[in-house]
């Protein structure tokens, strides 16, 4: 699996809970904010999509979490892609800088909501085709 | 499975992004406050296990979206409990009321880190041995 | 001022930080959910008016800080509304239970943008016309 | 009041709501990472001075909203900083780039707890003390 985007992230002090390390469900902001950057570096936005009556919507999630990030930790987010009928999976890890730990991996499988309709969304296809 | 615990929840419209459904990260706020109370409702909090060097943290996570949750649902997030080895499951589902469309099912890997190591936690093997 | 709607709202573990206590920014998103349940409560939502093309938007926002929530507390929000022009001001209080600990203040302006102009809304003066 | 800290955030797409814009509680995220992330700068962090036993609350803010930040929109976060007594006052301005349309004002006063009282801080009146 080849990753075909990544980004930089900085913790934040208020993402990070009681026990002094990032909260469980931001690690799901991480990686959403990840994929939707990916979407923009194809030259689409997800309120873009929605506004044209496309959801993208998140059908199943795995993640295993292999290391907390702390406050002033920063990571490098890494993703993968691939399409399976007309569901697309994301193949996601983070790594923390500089020494790559590797903090996450992630299974993500999105789904595309037409008009409220689960379809094969053509867009998508074209735009990411290049990667299948 | 049998459940053990539910708490009922109101959506609150914050927790709703773009699309004008839940944003995926706030299912797992819920499953987490619902993990949280039952832990509560067994005498002992999340932030006191912390206080006496004892940190439940998440190990792996699987959630299946079956249905969105929108602005105004009230839901219903139930859960149960097992131990293999020094790990507990928690096996989560939440239902929208009034007719109880099943929203979410999340299967939940938590391992306990005792002073900052993996540990098998006797505190809570008491606690919940009535459910094993 | 005469508080004209009230709110019982039990914090979860996840809206603490580090510090222990509810993290800043979360007790915003208490009194935003409390204006929005107190809308409900006249029978008009805050995503309906959004999908009608009219936005209630924060202008102004003051809180003071008297006291922190920690985890497990359980509070009352309370709310009271007049007019001036084109604005809508909310009082809100936050008090702690159940001892009614004082624990937070906000002045509230709001203004409506209509089709995203900046307009007085019959709608909602009609709505909260017996409570000026 | 000169500003003495600035930083670049981008807005990520789960931080705005139904309506389509950042939602209101997020700004005081943005302008709470800022003064940390300007304690960094100085040497300090939130966490480790909470390990101290210091912890600086916030004890008001006044926030006034000027215009809303979008899906996609970057823009640059600037402070200044005064003390009076033992209050720290925060002055922070968000401005969206590239043309600088002013964002949002906040006024915030922190004050400092040691070991759980009020206190004047020794520590960061050093820190900051080139600043008054």
């Amino acid at each position: 699996m080849d990753y075909v985007f990544e980004l930089t992230i900085k913790v934040r002090d208020y993402e990070c809970d009681i026990q002094g390390i990032v909260n469980n469900a931001n690690y799901q902001h991480y990686i959403e904010h990840t994929r939707n950057e990916f979407l923009r570096s194809e030259g689409v936005s997800f309120a873009q999509l929605h506004d044209e009556g496309i959801d993208t919507v998140v059908a199943r999630l795995s993640m295993v979490y292999k290391n907390p990030l702390r406050p002033n930790d920063t990571f490098v987010s890494r993703l993968a892609v691939k399409k399976d009928g007309i569901k697309f999976f994301f193949y996601q890890d983070l790594f923390r800088l500089p020494d790559n730990t590797h903090i996450l991996h992630a299974d993500v499988t999105i789904v595309t909501l037409i008009n409220g309709r689960l379809r094969d969304c053509e867009r998508l296809n074209k735009l990411f085709a290049k990667y299948f």
